[in-house]
């Protein structure tokens, strides 16, 4: 008895009444699942996200919910030998499977440690800094992100079960908004199972994210203005999704990551023999049988300048013949995913031979079960062809096309009409330039590849969970990962005006203007916990003296002249006479905040925007204030951050200089 | 004889062949010009865009296309007598005509500034910092946005002939990206007049501005991956376009921006004779006359405390009556748009007077030429009526709701589905933080108004190029403005990958790892003309004694335990013992890297980014690296910025300190 999958919606495991969708295991052509979401609650589905999931996870901050990703993460990673077993059903190799499994709980440990690191211990996250738009300084603004209140769909592909619903699952699940998963039919059951280990880990809050195996039925009309779509897949299913009634009327976010005609271009300073003449024949094979070149970002165009086209093609087929396809042990290449996939791809290549020719490979489909197909690498003879540039055959295929100049293979690769990532091989870094910046447009990933990176390149197929990931035009016009940028765009970025009193209620960030809370005791004597935003010591005046200035310039070797030299100084533009280092202001600044003793302030462990505002004259007198402006403390130490404003003034109580302190200081 | 607006397209003003669309003055109801693109040839004006207008812009930098707008936006300010004249045949009242006309050149001028502030001299913009990737730092990243290589295709709204068209252009012409602006038909004459004299300014270059007045024809079909729709407007409209075949098909990017029912809340903690409230009915009346309430930001939804309705119409009532309606001088509400868009408004009102009463005003139009409108208050009396939250009259109208608590008022706001913009009126501020953070995902902008701010307050209504402008859901999903925010939306972001030699070349901003030039002569003798992003000086060593450290604690007062008292110094978790000073550190850095005598370098302005990373021990021995990392000549002054990359290492070639010092150059 084959097992029909489940969907998990609404806090419960469903099964469907009927007999559903028989799938294939690709090695063998062997009945291994069926999928129906027949009679399932879709409604339900989406007012439990919007009702369960959404509000439990908006009680969370963000680092609340880096800390549960960093533990499914791990959690999972502990499962992998279960996951990898039952990944070569898709017809993967171990090392195809590492790319889904490894890849996918990678990225969810990469969005753990980013979020922890780099956004608050919110639910709120400043962008940018504030604008003061009065002139006293009373109308100030600062741009907010806080999280949709919404429910994140994903319509993912059949290639990648694993990381292409974790990739879309964490960036979702850091910003706060839940998820329900869809996943392709044809690999469903493996999403289904890592789903399943998800569930039992009961580390996720309830409601924060669902499966659907199978269709989504009228899930789709019951999304709104806060609820974004995020597909996966064909242009074609794409355009569909594009025009559906929630994304035209009510608002919903669309996002597409489409396949794409990626191209690889060997630039026009390498020559035959040269260590990046090897570097872009290996990589294309690479990328030829990597998961049996079903990859959205693998090669399909290869760019070569039209004196090396047969060496190229040689090499390839060199190497290619080293590939050996199956499912045993050892082999090189895997199956695709279906052998109606793999018709398709057959397609698509007879295709191409208007104007090109097979040069590795054939366009017949081997005999006996399982669905798979040898590299087929073409020769183009018309580089400008429309069909070279449109259709893709989603398997293990390249062409290889002649060009003359950067020019034209800039041109070239536009004809794509926007793909996911090129790669470029090259050693002259001007080269480099003009060509990345001419491919650039069109692109949402260029790896430059050389004799000098190529050790750790990660390749040109390979999404990483903190580079943008999508691109314009026909792939989809998305973007995804990115780091915290794809977590962004679960998020809404809203202006925020107000006083500096209001606004640093806001988003707790001290803001200048705002009130400061000047009570004993020293602030440096009080612990992470006992601080307060708004803080402030002020400390002072100290008179800086012409020997102060001397003595430094003495001590340090800072003998600049425009600190020694009376009548050199004098004709500085900026200066019209001595002044006091920088650094000697800094330093003083520090002599009158510091708290001598031991006590909650660990140490000073950098400055931020540090800027000289007015030169500081003999005999001027300093002041400082320092404000608590962030209290950020870490999940993994017993102490915390606290960045503090810091306004140094002289006499007339003009800034000199204002600068951010950053210091540890002590939980407790 | 009314006169036929013209075209301006391809390099040339066109005429259509026919009678055209006619266009009456608001005041008066007399015919004032004549609409029609009938024979235009629109294909013509997409290439000319792609082959001149495209290539012109790539071929200059941010800082040169800030400077044409400078210039631009300084020869539209003295004509401005001639557009004032003009827009009342709008309707407008001269206050109105700030908003559109001040308004638009204000934001061309902010442009100007924020990009030579905020963007390079190049065509190149880096997103965030350099990503390592490889474990050695010889593979690393870099996101870059580069401008997308098609044109911006602006559909604009009625209510800002002037404004509308360069809050679009601005952004899009910093970006490099050429554009075509049709304005709305019904006061196109003033967009044409103030383009007109953009031509005839010569200021910028031919192709980067194209005008279409009348219908756009078959223009959008031409359009592909690299272009974009900008569309400000009603809902229905922009549902339309955002299936167009090329938005659906092609990858062209739409962006909206819709009328919403924006509310305004007056806070539970505001009582009836306080500063806030009487700032909540000033505002509100403000909103509801200013533009004749045609704007797309102004106030539909005003919600009160229960208890505080009643004093809050009345209050209203009162100050709604010094408004005088009409076009002679002193009069301070205009006209409607036209007496059509008057008709609509009114039939608004009726709908909404099933769960509202008009409480000021009347739903009839008043006898006279012209399409005049006194203002209407309506109180409602069932806050969860669906057209409440759905209608929206475009004109002089709104209507008062009562609400009970926190809780209710933001879900009642967020009834209307995304909004361009909420104002709060509060003197709370852990009340504004919970209210603010519950508006925030439907809204593009909130207010929070009080006494603090509100003389600097610049108002609901009032977008500013800093901040961003749009709104989720109802308001159209899209978001323009925001300072540099809005240049980025018309480029393409691209994660970069390759060795840090190629990613400086890319971005010229050198990375970690890139090549190093230590030739002579001291980089702090050459100007900003001869230097060169890698030029470096290494300085030292110096060593750091036991007796430097006591100085410089006695010297600055910095008397941190750390740095002076051995046993508490030993008990530190982090030092472990007596360490130097981080500012001793900088400072005797600066003593190693400085060049005396006068030369290029001008002042040392300020620091960025320090981190002490490794404690300095007593005897540790300290050697600078310092490299030029970004050149930025300022255009308004003979000197430019250099930033230059700094470490600190001890003898063990361990970085202790990294930072970036900021110097002013001369340029010769």
């Amino acid at each position: 008895m084959v097992r029909l999958l489940q969907s998990y919606v609404s806090g419960r495991w469903y099964t469907a009444p009927d007999a559903g969708t028989p799938v294939f295991d690709a090695t063998d052509g062997a009945e291994i699942a069926r999928v129906s979401s027949t009679g399932l609650d879709f409604a339900g589905s989406v007012d439990h996200a919007h009702t369960v999931g959404g509000p439990a996870m908006a009680a969370t901050t963000f680092h609340e919910r880096a800390a549960a990703l960093k533990t499914l993460g791990r959690t999972l990673m502990s499962q992998k030998d279960e996951f990898y077993a039952l990944s070569r059903a898709t017809g993967a190799t171990d090392r195809d499977s590492a790319i889904d499994i490894d890849g996918g709980f990678g990225t969810v440990l990469s969005y753990a440690g980013r979020a922890r690191r780099e956004l608050p211990d919110d639910t709120v996250y400043a962008d940018g800094g504030v604008e003061q738009i009065g002139k006293s300084g009373s109308f100030v603004a600062q741009h907010i992100y806080t999280a949709r209140r919404g429910v994140a769909v994903q319509i993912n592909a059949f290639n990648f079960p694993v990381w292409g619903f974790l990739e879309k699952l964490a960036p979702a699940f850091i910003a706060g908004v839940p998820t329900i998963v869809k996943p392709a039919t044809q690999t469903a059951y493996l999403t289904e199972l890592v789903f399943r280990r998800i569930i039992e880990s009961g580390v996720l809050p309830e409601g924060s994210v669902q499966l659907i195996c199978g269709g989504v039925g009228p899930l789709l009309d019951r999304l709104g203005g806060q609820d974004s779509i995020l597909f996966t897949g064909s242009a074609t299913t794409a355009a569909t999704l594009r025009t559906h009634p929630s994304v035209v009327h009510n608002g919903t976010r669309f996002t597409a990551e489409a396949d794409s005609l990626n191209a690889s271009i060997l630039a026009p300073d390498v020559t035959a023999g040269s260590a990046e003449f090897d570097l872009y024949v290996r990589q294309l094979v690479t990328e030829m049988t990597a998961k049996a070149g079903q990859k959205c970002t693998a090669i399909r165009r290869a760019f070569v300048p039209n004196g090396l086209v047969d060496a190229v093609i040689e090499a390839t087929r060199e190497r290619l013949s080293g590939i050996t396809v199956g499912a045993a042990e050892g082999r090189t290449m895997g199956a695709l995913v279906s052998t109606g996939q793999r018709e398709e791809v057959l397609n698509a290549v007879r295709s191409l031979t208007k104007s090109c020719e097979i040069v590795v490979g054939s366009d017949t489909a081997p005999d006996g079960p399982g669905a798979y197909l040898p590299p087929i690498l073409l020769r183009c003879n018309d580089n400008k062809a429309d069909e070279l540039h449109d259709i893709e055959p989603f398997g293990p295929v390249a062409t290889v096309i002649g060009y003359d100049g950067a020019h034209e293979v800039i041109e070239l690769a536009a004809r794509g009409k926007g793909s996911l990532v090129a790669s470029l091989v090259t050693a002259d870094p001007a080269l480099a330039r003009e060509i990345v910046l001419g491919l650039a447009p069109y692109h949402g990933r260029i790896l430059v590849l050389n004799a000098e990176d190529a050790k750790e390149s990660t390749g040109h197929g390979t999404p990483l969970p903190i580079l943008v990931h999508g691109g314009p035009g026909r792939a989809g016009g998305g973007e995804e990962l990115g780091g915290i940028r794809g977590v962004l765009h679960h998020m809404q970025r809203t202006a925020v005006q107000g006083s500096p009193n209001i606004l640093t209620a806001v988003g707790r960030q001290w803001i200048t203007g705002a009130d400061r809370r000047t009570a004993e005791p020293h602030p440096f004597r009080k612990t992470l916990a006992e601080l307060i935003v708004g803080d402030t010591i002020v400390a002072g005046p100290r008179q800086v003296t012409a020997e102060d200035i001397a003595h430094f310039a003495e001590f340090t070797g800072d003998t600049f002249y425009a600190h020694t030299d009376p009548v050199a100084a004098a004709a500085n533009p900026l200066f019209g006479g001595i002044v006091a280092h920088g650094y000697l202001v800094v330093s003083l600044a520090a002599g009158l905040f510091v708290d001598p003793a031991p006590g909650p302030v660990l140490a000073n462990f950098g400055v931020d925007n540090l800027r000289f505002l007015t030169p500081v004259k003999v005999d001027d007198t300093l002041t400082v204030t320092l404000t608590a402006k962030t209290i950020t403390p870490r999940a993994s130490a017993d102490y915390g951050e606290v960045r503090w404003d810091t306004v140094v003034a002289n006499q007339h109580g003009k800034p000199v200089a204002t600068y951010d302190v950053l210091t540890l200081v002590a939980k407790s």
